[in-house]
């Protein structure tokens, strides 16, 4: 195994579920586990010895669509951060609460955060062929409904990221500067790129850049990818990149719904923090369309009679599908691929995989409320229900 | 946010799980539980207070198709009754089982029910271009084995409710009537129509009649859609809607499967009741199809070699897919939207998404016996295995 | 019903869960649950008295191909093996563990068990036009991790079985002999046949013959059917039968992914058993492809710059699906059903239904470390993490 293997070990897998424990027993005591987890670590061969490949230097930059196999980065020194370790740390400082994003500055202030309604229109094209994007990692309290204030890891301080929209072909030039303790990193699925150096972790007050030219159109998720990406997916830290093809698609209204779950602890200030064992148990206690239960139930996503409407629905889970459904309406349109090819049409409900994402079309034929859902009613009862007022 | 956005907030979305709750801890105390469920209702903001939008009159019409817009119902008045409150009475009511389907009618007399096999054969299309079709929202025990008895909530009292069959661009003329306390709806998925107005909840002995013509064909979901819509499929209300395309189909011997899970709590008169902390949980103790365990096995369905066969198969869910599969034999098509297009051929196993339908196809070349399952075995397991006996 | 179909009743179903029991809460007594499973298996109708199709003589032969329809089997003798009796027998055995594959010899000697990994290399076509196929059903402790030796049910010593390559129209001729107590057989996706004859069990000692022509080219699933299925799969039984079209796919190099779950037990002798409550929960330990988790993140699947890389996806379960992905690359195509034919272009991640399987391919523009996951991250996390190195 070369040295960069070793690095990439740790992070993708990140520490391995204990087989010993029960993922449906109650945990007892909090204790226990974490004493239990600690040493399973440690214990798991290869995994607690390698260090993470994180960025030590001040900026890198990884262009691979020029420069193939050039290597850009700086490798780790010897005592440099381990995601995992430093994960293990952060957790187990006191004071912080064990198995959960309740780190750093994850909850605080969190009284003082207002609900805002996450925007879900996209964003025009920007102008020219290079778009650049800077996103830091940060922690931050996220008011995800009036009584619910959410320790989150973001992009950018909110859940989900902002929203990335591009073109077949322009290139996107994108910066991580990582604010905070824990090690984070940026995984775009519409880029065809060397996730060892693109993807790799950044610690805190360094930053990466790397850029990308999408191949293919469609609806595609971005997450941080440090180990274990379980849990930094599930504690907030996804998005969307919407990549448009060269030709325009049909005039329509277009909304990004990013579903993911939230998994909830106590934390202090008030604030949920996100739980690993939860995640580990694929038991959400909500199920959201961009990162706030029923949001659009309250103030409604609005269009007219005649609009052609297209969502970009990706499904950030970490582990769950979006079975994507409008009440009282059917996609004349389900791209399963890039788009204007691979389509389906007459469809009532079709499953986005978690880690994936499709792009769903409707014509507003008539006038009335139309209940955007995910039909797995387990989850979507959690939260993963909108309206979409279709105006006369 | 308008007045018909707050009744359809209390429709759509119902009581949010308790986020604080460990969905996966075991109740320990039905009746703590019930007390803080009940205490969350009213704490949601937005949801407690809102009331739906049920119908006080004797009958209403809907005419989406010719009358785009034109706004038939009358309006909840002050007082009307609310589809949560309504539950949270029925539950709490001294002599009934909280948080399940064991309300009202839905148990009684439970031992004289006897069981039935569920016919799964399609029914001829009707005659004529306009079918009438009139349902009652009825509580009813179903015998789903020798020795298990359901108190369900249902359609015409049986689960599934019955299956329609129509034609695309044919005019289907639907009338609701509720026979019951708890106020329930129908959610057509073969309908395009304003669900704010068609698929509005009816209070007992209330009627409410809306008229489509289906888009598309393809084997459709129906299901009572009132808040919590989990508790309502879970308790029984649903079926299948199957539209054939204008150009018949090849001729095929067709069967209609619609799989469910049930979620089982005790519940009086030896009857099982509908658990909706289960149906949360997303762990259910049974998954069927047409309602019954394992009843094709025991009575199998009977074709010919030579036969074309054509599953109409619905996930009803409310969770989990059908992983649909027939052992010995391969689907030549698969539709995965509207017939006769968006096919895809040579498929083994295929996931239909809950709250969604396809249509399986294959040619009987060889006699035997071949299972059909869902390949989703934690799931096939428990009860979703049928037979299809292919005759010489 | 008769008497073929009596067989086939306990073949297919097994006991059914005891819808009294909470599948989320602890088992507090394995004994008492033991006894209360063993209590519906003869309560339930039907289950209880019949008598598995086990074949009793030598040798049978079961050729659909040019004899349809033809009985060559002999039929079990009054008194023969149930498969669920015997499993029920085997699990309550003292010194076993029961409602677990901690049988016969599924443990023994697991101490001088090593690891190795698991070549995921399709292997060539072999020459000629028939393919001669002889398995044996085991039982053998596998190592799966330097630290985890599992109790397993297999087909012939590992976990997945190995890989059938065949072609359309050429003839698999496949002979299944079982050397251990509990019954078992052989289901093949890929074959178009009678699965009461030639998927039926086989006792100890003796052997199964039957013939197939693949109809469809794909990847599917192989694995044991014997009731209960879920057990049999979730043991170990289970692998991978490519079938080629017969005018070659693309030069490419060709890799075949298993994904299964594994639901983990104590047991005799340092190994971990297979754990049936676990499997009927849906709550894996770990999940992973080709039966060992994360075992290319440490040895690497190794390709080229400019190779075209195909993957044949098997979902072998028992429960969960894979939803399959490449860090850091896109498919250019995806078959979702027989290749070349029914092809998606642009796909960052698909769902593969648990009984199904699909072929993903994508072009290695760059080089780089490009991990594998099942995107479903709550067990992509268990261990479904692999490393894809692309040299310059």
């Amino acid at each position: 195994m070369s040295e960069f293997e070793s690095h990439l070990l740790s992070e993708l897998t990140g520490p391995l579920q204990d087989p010993a424990s029960d993922p449906v027993a109650p945990l007892q005591n909090r204790r226990t586990f974490l004493a239990r987890t600690s040493v399973l670590t440690l214990a798991i061969p290869g995994v607690g010895a390698a260090l993470a490949a994180c960025s030590q230097s001040g900026s890198t930059t990884s262009d691979t669509t020029h420069q193939r196999g050039r290597d850009t980065s700086r490798h780790a020194a010897p005592g440099a951060h381990n995601s995992d370790s430093r994960l293990d740390s952060a957790v187990l400082k006191p004071g912080h609460h064990p198995g959960t994003s309740a780190t750093g500055t994850a909850t605080a202030g969190a009284a003082n955060v207002a609900f805002h309604r996450w925007a879900p229109e996209l964003p025009p094209l920007p102008t020219g062929t290079t778009q650049q994007i800077h996103f830091h990692a940060r922690e931050a309290p996220v008011r995800i409904s009036d009584d619910t204030v959410v320790g989150a890891w973001t992009f950018e301080g909110d859940v989900p990221g902002p929203i990335v929209h591009t073109r077949v072909g322009d290139t996107v030039e994108f910066t991580l500067t990582n604010d905070v303790d824990i090690p984070h990193s940026m995984d775009f699925h519409a880029a065809q790129i060397d996730p060892k150096e693109a993807f790799k972790s950044v610690i805190k007050g360094q930053s990466l850049t790397f850029r990308f030219k999408p191949k293919y159109a469609g609806a595609f998720m971005y997450h941080c990818g440090t180990a274990p990406v379980l849990m930094h997916i599930g504690s907030g830290m996804f998005g969307a990149i919407c990549v448009s093809p060269r030709e325009p698609l049909p005039p329509a209204k277009d909304f990004v719904l990013v579903q993911n779950e939230f998994y909830l602890a106590d934390a202090a200030n008030g604030t949920r923090a996100s739980d690993y064992q939860k995640m580990l148990n694929t038991t959400p206690d909500l199920v959201c369309f961009n990162g706030r239960p029923n949001q659009y139930v309250k103030e409604p996503i609005r269009v007219k009679v005649g609009d052609r409407v297209r969502f970009w629905v990706v499904s950030a889970g970490p582990s769950h599908p979006s079975n994507f459904h409008v009440v009282g309406e059917q996609f004349d349109t389900v791209y399963l691929g890039a788009p204007p090819a691979n389509a389906i049409h007459g469809v009532q409900t079709f499953t986005v995989a978690p880690g994936g994402g499709m792009i769903f079309e409707l014509v507003c034929d008539v006038a009335g409320e139309f209940p955007f859902v995910n039909h797995g009613f387990g989850h979507g009862q959690k939260g993963a229900i909108g309206l979409m007022v279709v105006e006369p």
